[in-house]
């Protein structure tokens, strides 16, 4: 597996350019805040002064996990199978605010635990019907786990998009997801656990000691590609090979909850730079989100507590970087609209 | 001048079927955080189960002040006149937030010192060309303020929407709201004063002494309609009006920076209940907003660093209350979707 090369979007005379145009907007300086910055990351991205978001596209990956035989859910696997029947079918969450940005939606099963057989709409990559429980043995296979990273950098691949989200479902990721930010991180198990779809305080304290026994089963795990073929989900390997091809393609990537930031954690351990083009739109209300984006040192564009998964923090985020775009297309500067600059 | 009365949102039963349809859509519980919340407000304001926010108006308030005579800006007065003239002709932030979000835009001189003669798209209801000095006299008469109040009932009695957002123009007038907020929360003037469109510290400090002698000069005051009088500006006046007539219309009131909350603290201290009908937009970058809302009680929906008023919070939010109404319309149930639900 050929793992794409990211630079940084780093460019000191485009920076300046592009400062001067944000600063030449009829505002205060400085004043737009967060779409300043975002405007000036899409254009480093993109390598212009006149950045663009044309056709938006948000992935959702879908997944079974073995680990769910160690009762660690609040619903059962069947979920998996029937959300994405219900993404097929337009009522779900994601559906709706993707529908509701203009944002073309992709629904891809990465390893369901369900024979969808031909299914309008779904794209099928399925690597096995769930990944092994990784209580007892590792979850994938390195080929299986390279497999689905390739499959993720194909669709990439295939897909015109100026920008470009990450969403999932799988009825247990959220445990897949602790145990990578533990092993990649060190944080201590306990605050790498949240309630996922809505565990009881005894249910989470059951969830915490099925990771820590996993993890200290598989102790000697340290590298990243085997942290996540060991504790992964074929939806989370299929998401690093994508945000890593994404990145490559120079795309603005929508970084959504916890599982997808788990996902991009092992991309930014393979290539640090990814995170330059990363937009990380909420900070969800899932435990350790909170850590995890601390330990990436990204501030997330909205925290609207939402626990949903499925990219509905990408789509609820594109219209502030719509915004952003488009301020610095549309908005007059002090010369044009001749209004008085600020007063030495 | 009368003033309307606001009754509470509050309805039991109608709560219980909002949370009924609520928790039946195919997520977790709780899971769609902020947006649950909004939808269960604009339901009840609405008083449906099936809320709608057609045709979304903001109203951009424009006045001068007097009280810029004391050098509290780090612009000069005339920027005022010359933003409005910006609004018209499209070139302004709010004109492009409001244009990406398909929100209609009203821009109201409410006293600006400037005789813009007749012109296309302003609405002309000018009390005065700007207001007094409050450093050294009332900023107006009790029959201006009135007067600007009853204008702005007139207005929103004239607009058909669900949804209403409030942003202003007006050199000085982080330097009004400060005072009044200073005057209704106690809290000392060194907390309720910011930079503005961009003072230096030694600005700032100036600034706080300008308001603190303003305060000492007329230390009598403590009504609250006397302290919109006093210090406020006719922009701010004619806002309290409109949001009065908006919450007594039950339209969706979107509240946006410092000087629109210093608005809605005169209205909430007339109208308690009003306060119900108000989703809190963004908390500003301006000093003071902050402590303004904790005052509140209210949760801002965006923090994004913004200090530039106009309504621009207003417009960006708008899309987060479209997505709450939209999977409250939209969504599939567990039932109809044929999905598990949570396992006891």
């Amino acid at each position: 597996m050929h793992i794409p090369v990211i630079n940084s979007i780093y460019d000191v005379s485009l920076s300046k350019l592009l400062d001067t145009a944000i600063n030449n907007k009829t505002k205060p300086l400085g004043s737009l805040g967060a779409l300043e910055s975002l405007a000036r990351q899409i254009g480093l991205i993109q390598r212009t002064e006149h950045p663009q978001l044309t056709k938006p596209a948000i992935l959702v990956f879908a997944g079974d996990h073995g680990i769910v035989a160690e009762n660690i859910s609040a619903y059962p696997q069947s979920v998996t199978w029937q959300m994405v029947e219900n993404f097929l079918a337009q009522g779900a969450a994601i559906n709706v605010f993707a529908r509701q940005n203009q944002c073309a939606l992709h629904i891809i099963d990465a390893g369901v635990n369900h024979d969808f057989g031909p299914r309008k709409g779904l794209i099928h990559r399925k690597i096995a019907p769930g990944t092994r429980n990784f209580a007892q043995e590792a979850a994938m296979t390195p080929a299986e786990c390279s497999r689905a990273m390739e499959h993720g950098m194909a669709l990439v691949s295939a897909i015109e998009a100026k920008v470009i989200g990450f969403g999932e479902m799988g009825i247990g990721n959220t445990t897949a997801a602790a145990a990578i930010m533990h092993k990649l991180t060190g944080i201590p198990v306990a605050n790498c656990v949240g309630a996922g779809t809505g565990l009881s305080t005894e249910g989470m304290l059951h969830k915490q000691r099925v990771i820590e026994r996993a993890v200290a089963h598989h102790s000697s795990v340290t590298d990243p590609l085997d942290v996540l073929s060991t504790f992964g989900g074929f939806e989370i390997a299929m998401m690093v090979g994508a945000m890593l091809r994404a990145a490559e393609r120079r795309m603005v990537l929508l970084i959504d909850g916890f599982i997808v930031t788990s996902a991009l954690m092992i991309a930014a351990r393979l290539q640090p730079a990814i995170l330059d083009y990363c937009v990380f739109c909420h900070c969800s209300d899932e435990n350790g989100h909170r850590q995890m984006l601390d330990h990436l040192g990204a501030r997330p564009l909205l925290q609207l507590n939402l626990r949903l998964g499925e990219g509905t923090g990408c789509a609820l985020a594109l219209p502030l970087l719509q915004a952003a775009v488009n301020f610095m297309a549309e908005m007059a500067t002090f010369e044009s609209a001749q209004v008085h600059e600020k007063m030495e």
